[in-house]
C-alpha cells in the first residue's frame, strides 16, 4: 500500500489542483475575467472592503495551516512534512462539502511569529483551519488570531475533536441510560484535543471530570500546568482521590483517551463503574485495544481508527462546519455552536452498540453539520 | 459591461475553485488520500524535505501575491482591492498553461514585514509571483525573498513587463533595420517596470538609454534617486543633453512609456530620429494615443491595451514562464533567462507593422515561452 500511496500523490504532484470557473477564449472574455474588467471590482472593494468576500475567492477559500509541530503520531516533523496532512484535509473539504480549501505550511517559531505569518496573508481567506500545531502554543495562536481576524479561526485538533467526541458521548450516555451531567468522566491526555474536549464537556454540563496527563491526575497546585489546564480545573467539580491514571479510573463511567498507545489496561477497565464506556482515540495505536477493553467489561467502545466500529473522526465535523460558517457568515466557533453541531450529529442516527456515532460515509453527515451551523442562534 | 463583470465574479465567489484529483468514496480510498496513508509521505518528507515538492501541491502551486499598493492605474488601494487582479492572474495561469496558482493578499507594511509574511508561508509553494507592489519597496522585497527562498521569486510588473517589451523591441528594431545596441532609447517612468526594463535592455546590449521620470531626465547627481535607479545610470552610456522629456526625445529612435497617460505629444514624436518607434504602455490611458503618434511620424506603435494592435501584455510571458520554471526546477529568473524568453517570443512570428508582437491568443505562445525556459542553459 505504501508504494500505491506514493504513486497516487506523486502522479499529479499532490491531490488537488485549481479549476477555472470562467472561460477566457478571446479578448472580450479576457476583459471580463481580468483587466480592464476587474478594475471595476477593485474600485468597489476599495470603497467597501467587505465586498472582497463577494467578488473574490477570499469569500470562500479556507486555509488549512500547519507548522508540522504535532503531526499524527509522528510529533514535530516540520512544516513540509505536515503538508500531506493539510493537503489531505483540503481534499476532504472538497469531497465532503464542496468547500474550497488550500494547504499551507507555516514556518515554525514563537506563537507570535506564527500569528504574524498567518495574519499577514489572512485577507485572502474566508476562514482559518489550524492543524497539528503543538500545545500549548496552539492555544495562544488560536486565541490571538481569533482576536485579530474577523473570519473564523478553528483548530481541528481542538474543536473538531471535541465536537466529534461529544457527539459520540451523547449517544453513548443514552445507550447506558446515564446522565452526562453526573457521570464520572476521566479524560487522559490534556494537550490540544484534551483541553478543547474538556472545555466542551464542561460547557455541555458535565461536572465530574477528572483530567489525567503524563504526570498523573492534574491537581490545582501543580506549577507545571499551563493556563488552559488550570482554567479547566477551576471548572470541574470532580472529587479526586489518588494520583495515577489507575486511581482516576476507579468508579469512572467513561474514559476518554486522547493521549498515547496502550496506556490503559484491562485491569483498569475492570475497576470502572457498571457499563463502562471506553473512547480509546489515540492514533494509530489506541490507549487500549477494543477487544481488551471488552474483556475488561467495557460495553461501548470507540477508537480513532476506521479498522474498528465507532470511529471518532474529525471528518465528521470540519467539512460541513466550514460550509456552514461560510454560508452563515458566523465568525466564531463558539461553545454553544459546537454543542449544536455535536447534538445534530448524535441525533442523525439511531444509536446502537456497534454504531453510536455516524460513519463518515453515511449520507448527509456534512449536510446535518452545515444545517446545525446555519440554523444556530447563539 | 460593469454589471456583467460583477455578476460573473459574484456567481461563484471568484473565478477559481479547487478540484479534487483523487476520489474518496470509501474507507480504503480515504486511507490512501488521507490518514493513515499520508503518514508514510510525512515520514519520507521528514527524512528528505525536498520530497515535499514531489508528493504535495507545494511542487506545483504558484502564489500570486499583492499588497495592493500599486494596482493598475488605481494606485494604493489596499490588499483586498488587489485581490481581483491576482485572482485574475491565477485564472490566466490555469487557462494559458495549466499552472495551479492561488491569489494571496498580503498586509501592507515595511518591506521587511512583507518579506516575513511571505517567507512565513513560502514552503507551501513552488514559486512566488509578486504583483502590483509599489516601487521602490518592490525591489527590496523581491531581492530579499530571492536571497532567502530556494524557489523562483518573480515580480510580474518588473521582469514580466521587461520581457514583453524586449520581445516587441527586438522585432520592431528588425522592421526598421536598426541595431538595438546603438539605438537611442528613451524610457519614461522609472518605477518597477521601468527599472526592470532598463536592466534587461542594458543586459541585452542596449547602450544608449536615457531614463526619464517625473523630475525629468535622471542624472547621476540627483540625490532623490533610489539605489536601483542609480545603478542603471552607471551602466548606460547615453550622452544626455537637456533636462526634460521633450529634450530627451530629440533624435531618439525609440520611446518606451511605462508612466502615465498623455504625457507624450505629437510634437515630441516629430523631433525623434527617422522611423520612430513608440511604445506607449501606460494603462488604461497610453502616454500618447496611437493615432496621434502616427500623426507625429511614428512608424511602429505598441500599447498596453487590447483595443489597439501590438499589445505588450504580460500574459504573453508569465503562464509559460512558470510552467517552465516548475518543469525545469530553475529557481532564478535571471537576465539571460529573460533574454531567452524575449527572443523566443520575438522569433515566433514574422513581424509586420500591424503585428510585431504575438497576440496572447496566438496558438503556442505559452509553449514557446515554456520551451525557452526548459531549454535555457544559463
Amino acid at each position: 500500500m505504501e508504494d500505491e500511496v506514493r504513486k497516487l500523490h506523486e502522479e499529479h504532484t499532490g491531490v488537488l489542483s485549481t479549476k477555472a470557473l470562467l472561460e477566457v477564449r478571446n479578448k472580450e472574455e479576457l476583459g471580463m475575467a481580468y483587466t480592464p474588467g476587474v478594475a471595476e471590482l477593485s474600485k468597489l472593494i476599495h470603497k467597501n472592503v467587505s465586498d472582497a468576500k463577494k467578488y473574490t475567492m477570499s469569500g470562500k477559500l479556507v486555509a488549512v495551516i500547519t507548522d508540522g509541530s504535532a503531526v499524527l503520531g509522528l510529533g514535530n516533523i516540520g512544516p513540509e512534512a505536515g503538508l500531506p496532512i493539510v493537503e489531505g484535509k483540503a481534499l476532504l473539504y472538497k469531497t465532503f462539502a464542496d468547500v474550497d480549501a488550500i494547504p499551507l505550511a507555516v514556518n515554525q517559531g514563537s506563537a507570535d511569529d506564527i500569528v504574524r505569518s498567518i495574519e499577514g496573508v489572512s485577507r485572502s481567506f474566508a476562514g482559518i483551519h489550524l492543524e497539528d500545531i503543538a500545545a500549548p502554543k496552539c492555544f495562544e495562536i488560536e486565541e490571538e488570531l481569533q482576536k485579530r481576524l474577523n473570519i473564523p479561526v478553528y483548530h481541528d485538533d481542538q474543536e473538531g475533536t471535541a465536537m466529534a467526541v461529544l457527539a459520540g458521548l451523547i449517544n453513548a450516555s443514552h445507550l447506558v441510560q446515564k446522565d452526562l451531567a453526573t457521570m464520572k468522566i476521566v479524560l487522559v491526555g490534556i494537550g490540544a484535543s484534551g483541553v478543547a474536549t474538556a472545555k466542551l464537556l464542561l460547557a455541555y454540563g458535565a461536572k465530574n471530570l477528572v483530567l489525567v496527563d503524563q504526570q498523573g491526575i492534574l491537581k490545582k497546585d501543580d506549577e507545571t500546568l499551563n493556563r488552559y489546564q488550570k482554567e479547566l480545573l477551576q471548572e470541574s467539580q470532580a472529587k479526586v482521590t489518588g494520583t495515577t491514571l489507575a486511581d482516576a479510573m476507579v468508579g469512572a463511567d467513561v474514559v476518554i483517551g486522547l493521549s498515547a498507545g496502550h496506556i490503559v489496561t484491562k485491569e483498569m477497565v475492570e475497576t470502572m463503574a457498571d457499563q463502562p464506556i471506553v473512547f480509546a482515540l489515540a492514533n494509530p495505536v489506541p490507549e487500549i485495544e477494543p477487544e481488551e477493553a471488552g474483556d475488561g467489561g467495557a460495553v461501548l467502545v470507540a477508537t480513532g481508527s476506521s479498522k474498528h466500529p465507532n470511529q471518532i473522526n474529525n471528518v465528521l465535523v470540519f467539512p460541513g462546519l466550514y460550509r456552514g460558517l461560510i454560508q452563515s457568515g458566523l465568525t466564531q466557533v463558539s461553545l454553544p455552536l459546537q454543542i449544536n453541531v455535536s447534538e445534530a450529529l448524535a441525533k442523525m442516527i439511531q444509536p446502537t452498540v456497534e454504531a453510536f456515532i455516524p460513519n463518515v460515509f453515511d449520507e448527509g453527515v456534512a449536510d446535518v453539520v452545515t444545517e446545525a451551523v446555519v440554523n444556530f442562534r447563539g
